[in-house]
């Protein structure tokens, strides 16, 4: 193998620079020429490739979001896109692929590789955390910094004005941030598509909190669960006091990678890149045991990760 | 005068805390007996009055939201509220009281005296930055900062994906949170209370904007203009591109208060007390030419804080 | 079991009240009353026993430092020192004790129980992450993301200047800190206890890169590893250009844990609860593969966690 | 004038590339060619010439240093220096200048003018803040903000411990960066070059302090008034418990500048360009009364700054 190409696809998740940095540069010290693919898979059908040296990707580690630009690619979910992009491929010289991104992301690798016959290793990027196999994803960590972060000031001020504020996180079919933001905060409550809610319940639970002295109140809701607007009507109905709404959107997706997944990031560049010189295909890197082991996309992609049913249970005990 | 009362009232802002030690240990440094009074106006009808030491008030300077917490107080704002209010506090034999907050709290404090004779100073604080006479006012700082580094890592997503980001701050009636924070962060427009937006116009430049090359688009918006949610459907029907939503609420109220507000709120929170030791009355600390100077408060509520129309023209010119 | 004790031990580590917080909820929700230990072993032997309840510890997880205190005590290190403990500890009704720190105060902990049959449950927490048998240790996250703040703030300046710096991190014996910060920085060295460094060769190295036109150069140090003073004098002679020192000292232990912090002391301190309640004794609670495990002390005490020399490797191959 | 150079010099401080970025936007708008210089006035005497374009400047104005790079540079200080760096203006018909930088190199900057007539504007761009006639100077708020958040970590791990720690900031000549710090995280105490410290009697009074309560001591020295290891020593001398240090050395120059360093430096650079297309010439931008004014470099030279004593007094009130 002497050309690789790397991209990033689907959502952008923070940690994707460190990921397109280590291919880089564990690459080139690896006698690979490695080509940047722009815009994901829509990139690849426009041929829109562009050589990365060393230095090309120096001082990009520490910035939010991904050089290479991203996108959802709707041709390239149709067989004909596939067969134009991975003409382009051959084309370019590209003999193996490094893929970085969620679900969508890896099964379009994998189908490229079925039907073209193009080496492709796969690299979970997504900050929904809901990829089998991987103890971790990409972006997650950095993306729930994010949110105990603004959580932590909403209870500054919620404190003060004793009031109930609703915040409404990433994951449209996870729970993963919201459970796990409402824990490493102490929040009151979190709402998860996984697990149905029972507005009366819980809002004789926070009514009898207050009664015993519970000033402030946070409910933390995955977008996925219904959403910050709605959740916060239905409270509102039944408990009586004003509810005040946070959206974060976006600003989930970026900021400067924690250390975590800069570090993830970096180990799993370095490993794909080493399974594509070794002749693997299919295979996406997965952290476990704070080792980097290669696992079948396929195996990924079989069963969705699962909401840790504990940490739910945990987050009730302790707030 | 030998014992004072201090209060925070109204929105809550970051650094009040500062200005309530400053308040508290100034005053007993300098033999006065220092009464905290909770939750506002309606603290001070409800008596809820609490003496406050040097140490009641360690390691609060760097947490957001006030620890004497807050309130809007409708009863206050009637003849008889502030007769209650008055009582409790000759009964407390309060002699002089701090006031920290926005306008609404100021108005209150003047009126308190006017009623009844208690001499009365305001700390201006409120993340409007609304209010005449003094440079800044406790919290405009923090807040400002806590909205770009949101915006930031809105940029890193929006850069990613090429996507239009609508983001809705703080300001019912006053567009500085928006429009500093969008100079700020370089972002493509702040609509603004202040100044009617022509919605054709600015989808004109954006749409031209790209063309040109520009690959991301934030707007920021002051709740009092429109609010998130309308002013992205109103660009959407006109550019056609996605837009996405970020609604920052009170996250902006909260975190630790950055080196500015500490300072201003320190310095005030001493001034105050100085002044009411001096004699004082219906005077609002006001930051000019990096001094603590006394306004009278009426000066300061006779007219609102405008919006500075050059940096609006900067804002559009560097963007 | 109907009362158990808690304590901190040792140098502090972010995520420490987290852990208590967790240790306190999750015990008194199981109708269990939980004794807070001032100040490590030495409030052990002085009786400075405290309990504490549900609201105790509200507020307290997204602080740095511990509310129980610690200390490194040297009369506990003597039998009689921990035959006064235990008795301390038989008297105020204590059948069950979790211990908070690192390789030195699980030690004490599994003598406490060998000498005086006191069921003890460890928590690993220190920032050095040396502790076998668990994946990470509490406050290791936080620190390393304080670090790499740091650096990258470094960098912004090196780049500037095209001057040369070394940093001084924690680790005594460990050189995980200056290991992953520096892979997670780029950082062109990391000089550990574990590796012997040439300062010839790093010196010819930096040469090298300096003449192909790198314009910035960071050396990260672990205090075990000679110090940032020596190790700048040492490049100093031989490169020539002028090196800038930063020494972060316990900078590094402080601030507001990490998520990851504050999630795996909120999960292990649960589980230590649930361990005492088992019957379980001499257990530490261990992250493997996401989940929190209990192995015996001893196991965790026999060897130290090594030095992962294929993140060595790879920080040279990728900086 | 069609053609206007730019360049940063001397110490680097955060928000210098804001000020570039509008200095070449403003320009550009404006219909002036805009020429960056790299390297200060070394660059100037090499010819290190580059036009700057809009695009040129996208995406700088959050980052901390200056894409111009900066130099003290030796040769400049000499006439020959300067008249070399003339020749090489008008070579590349630079008609006018605006000089980013401290004391020095707005000195050097007039000397440009005296000797050569180029019209030369400054701005006043260190974390000194010891220029005078101005507020506030470039990179000072972005600084404070990075010193207070490390000794804010100090301050948990300090009452952890129960220990002193002493923390060393920058100013060689100037105790501002130092006091504002101890001021805004309420230190035990501020050693700065502009006041005499007699250490019998800190020594007394921290003893005092411990002996009253409190458990943790922190003290803020600047590089100039003796530096960290010195004043550790002379206190561990006197009050003989442990002492720890903190050198934080140039990480205070880096990092994303704050909201405050950005406007202001936005502001500036646009007024500079708008001074020198005006005529104007040995002038300097400055900040009052929340106004960018114009008033001669020789007088903003003429003294230094002082320290703020009052903030002097209060910051030992209040501690």
């Amino acid at each position: 193998m002497k050309t690789i190409g790397v991209l990033t696809s689907g959502g952008d998740s923070p940690g994707m620079n460190a990921a397109i940095r280590a291919v880089v540069r564990f690459g080139v010290k690896n006698g690979l020429k490695v080509i940047g693919i722009q815009r994901g898979y829509c990139g690849m059908i426009d041929g829109a490739f562009k050589e990365m040296n060393f230095s090309d990707v120096a001082g990009i580690m520490e910035r939010g979001g991904t050089i290479l630009r991203t996108s959802r690619c709707g041709e390239f979910y149709t067989p004909e896109g596939r067969a134009k992009a991975a003409a382009k491929l051959k084309n370019a010289g590209i003999e193996g692929l490094v893929v970085i991104g969620g679900e969508g992301s890896l099964t379009g690798a994998k189908l490229l590789y079925e039907e073209h016959r193009i080496p492709v290793v796969g690299i979970p990027g997504t900050i929904d955390n809901d990829i089998a196999q991987t103890d971790m994803c990409i972006g997650v960590d950095t993306c729930l910094n994010t949110v105990i972060d603004a959580i932590q000031k909403l209870k500054d001020t919620a404190t003060s004005h004793e009031r109930a504020f609703v915040v409404e996180v990433m994951g449209r079919e996870s729970g993963y941030i919201a459970l796990n933001a409402a824990l490493a905060t102490g929040s009151e409550a979190a709402i998860v598509p996984e697990v149905p809610v029972d507005f009366d319940k819980l809002a004789e639970r926070l009514f009898e909190e207050r009664k015993r002295g519970k000033i402030n109140c946070i409910i933390v809701v995955a977008e996925g669960a219904g959403g910050a607007i709605q959740v916060a009507k239905n409270l509102q109905d039944r408990i009586g006091y004003e509810t005040r709404i946070t959206i974060l959107g976006h600003v989930q997706r970026g900021g400067s990678p924690t250390a975590f997944d800069r570090l993830l990031a970096s180990r799993m560049g370095a490993e794909a890149v080493k399974a594509l010189m070794n002749g693997e295909t299919c295979m996406m890197m997965a952290l476990r045991m704070n080792r980097i082991e290669h696992v079948p996309i396929a195996e990924a992609l079989k069963s969705k990760k699962g909401l840790d049913m504990s940490l739910y249970e945990l987050s009730l005990t302790l707030s």
